[in-house]
């Protein structure tokens, strides 16, 4: 008998039996996770809690769990109407170690948030390139070098996709924790298509579209104002 | 006399005789097929029917036809308001065996839903990669192993293009059904480029455009509020 | 003395003399040219004239110029307020000659309408590759194989660009046109891009997005309904 | 001790202790900077001040910083309510050297605005490809040919990244200034990915999408009207 979880079909064909039920996905989108979208956004209009959306795109693999959740950049508003960016968005990466067949201990799980350019390492890497990079996430505090966080992703040497790994060395707490998943070609290309789309929204270029005027409802025909930037290269 | 069907003209400049009338795929368009957009989400609010689109594409050959639609997630929303994907999209191929000249039998169809990590291998394969995918639709309930459907793609010799087949071995009607639809690199250019736009959409990670609310109207200005995922990863 | 046409620089600093101006671009825009948008859809609610927007790419070389404009599908919107699609989208692109230094003859322009299976023929192009694609602007008519339009993409020797070249024989007025214009690398990869981009528009996959709405304001909390297509295919 | 600067990590971990902090970032989203959205749009309705949007994408290193800014196109209203472009957009390159360790003399900066094509020369560039653009921001006037600006995109030897050069040269002023930044694969990658994303958005063709109508608040039903274009290419 074949059987293929819903949330977890190989493109491979191989399945294992030790991978995460479509349950213990629900129960961990509901109970934890990444918020994304205005939320974080300084000028959320609707009150912070109605504009949350889960969609995390999660890799159940035997002996840990990972989770991408894009997070959006935030704004701060001038006086004079402007936006301009406060905090910038990232794809954060969550790991949550196995605790027995299909069970995961959310309450360890940890987290590694991608910038913009660490999202062009991972979308940029090659069929047998491998990255490293490291966080400190206490960086400018007193603690500051007291938690070292490293990411690698490492290509299977046949090609067949890479591991991602986390090791979180915390000289505070004296531990040392390691998550390690598998990931095939087809989810790493996911993982690509997926950040690749992310990447102008983490970065707010998004604005762009957003921001145009319905064609219609334009007022139109007012002369232009001279732009300071295009006339410094007004060739172009 | 040249004659290139409005529908299926290819770019190899390689016409067949049989292939369906434009006519065939209105038929197809108005009485069959899925439905996409947010008649699948529990939070439509003008009524299943008004937000129906009928978009797939079509790839019309001799022995059968082959349809793509996107289908998207399904929220749930929670008591704060917040939502959460609550079935995963994903893009439905349509096989339907042709039973004569420019005619396809739609009662005979069937269907095979590209989960976001099997859009993932199709995205991936390179001119001369191949993949095969299995799904059982009666997983979890007591027909479970009854129902065996294959997906596999596989490339031309001559790398012109790919063979998209089904199989669906069905032990309870004592059946076995195969479909199989050549693809020239033109259409399979378009299946990737569509399934590539299309996945965001269907992990639901597009949330991230919708929700962001148009600057000129946005509030603005109030502090900004701790978001715990981001003060446990804090250097981002 | 180095002169840089704004509109027309090109990536590798080689600039003809003969090229058009913007003046001439401008009249171009204006006068002829390819509507795209909602004017071409059947549930257009504003009048047709309002919602048009002229936004071509335009290649102008010595010989003929060379413009591309997407044509969005048309709906049709069913009893049920379901829309489905009733004319297909295209990449339109339009030939027009040169008759002296920077001018053009727009009465004498031919166009040829890319399908979305041809627009993935241009985008699976590599460097080396050519393709060439017929069209019967009369077909169905009974003036169907009096005239017939070639479109060949051809690589220079050099890799560096291709040649876009339009043949229309028309037995009926015993006319025969050829236009051609050499298009660099960084011209293609425009036109790549901007079709990629456009693909999933003139598919109405771009629905997709449309369609969602926004989070906070979605009824929410109804029980789901089933949904025929993924009853079939239950374990997506 | 690892330190690692928020905006600026670094996918291969060699991190410089000469480069911005995030406070000279903020002073140089506030104070300078490229705005992009419907304040450079003729018939934006709000005001001018009230839409811009600052999120630039910046890299910070020793000797200069690069800073990339979308610009969208503007339109005109023709009297049918038709929308034409004006000017057209651009993505805007900023150089600012440095004048100190993390410090940055934004007085100093010079611009490049990419066009279409030249954001085109950028995305197809392969990793051992080289570019050189030329502008004359005086262009059309009597100062024509007074000062040349270069651009220049070369791979790094060992295939690790780019530096990316401007030159400008003014011989009314008598001046002659240099900038590079060496740029990673990562830090290119996002270059490529947001000039990807921001190409169809400075054609204008991002109206394809914010053109169409909600489906269901279409009016629907309306007999077709014959489009032009399309009589001419019927066959599509």
């Amino acid at each position: 008998m074949l059987k293929v979880l819903r949330v977890l079909s190989s493109s491979t064909a191989k399945f294992r039996s030790h991978i995460c039920t479509r349950d213990a996905l629900s129960m961990y989108a509901f109970t934890h996770i990444t918020r994304f979208s205005t939320a974080t956004q300084k000028f959320s209009v609707k009150g912070p809690s109605s504009h949350q959306v889960y969609a995390s795109f999660d890799i159940f693999k035997g002996k840990a769990a990972l989770s991408l959740t894009p997070v959006l950049p935030t704004f701060t508003k001038l006086e004079s109407g402007s936006l301009v960016v406060d905090r910038r968005g990232s794809v954060m990466l969550k790991f949550t170690p196995a605790i027995g067949e299909r069970k995961y201990d959310w309450e360890k799980r940890q987290m590694f948030a991608l910038s913009a350019t660490e999202v062009g390492a991972l979308i940029s890497l090659g069929p047998n390139d491998s990255c490293e990079l490291f966080h400190d996430p206490s960086m400018k505090s007193s603690n500051a070098g007291q938690v070292r966080k490293s990411l690698s992703i490492k290509p299977h040497a046949d090609g067949s996709g890479y591991f991602v790994s986390l090791t979180v060395v915390n000289n505070l707490l004296k531990t040392r924790e390691s998550f390690s998943v598998p990931v095939t070609t087809a989810e790493f290309a996911v993982m690509k298509t997926a950040c690749s789309f992310a990447l102008p929204h983490i970065m707010g270029w998004d604005r762009l579209t957003n921001k145009m005027p319905a064609g219609g409802g334009g007022g139109g025909g007012q002369e232009s104002k001279a732009v300071p930037q295009l006339l410094e290269e007004w060739d172009r």
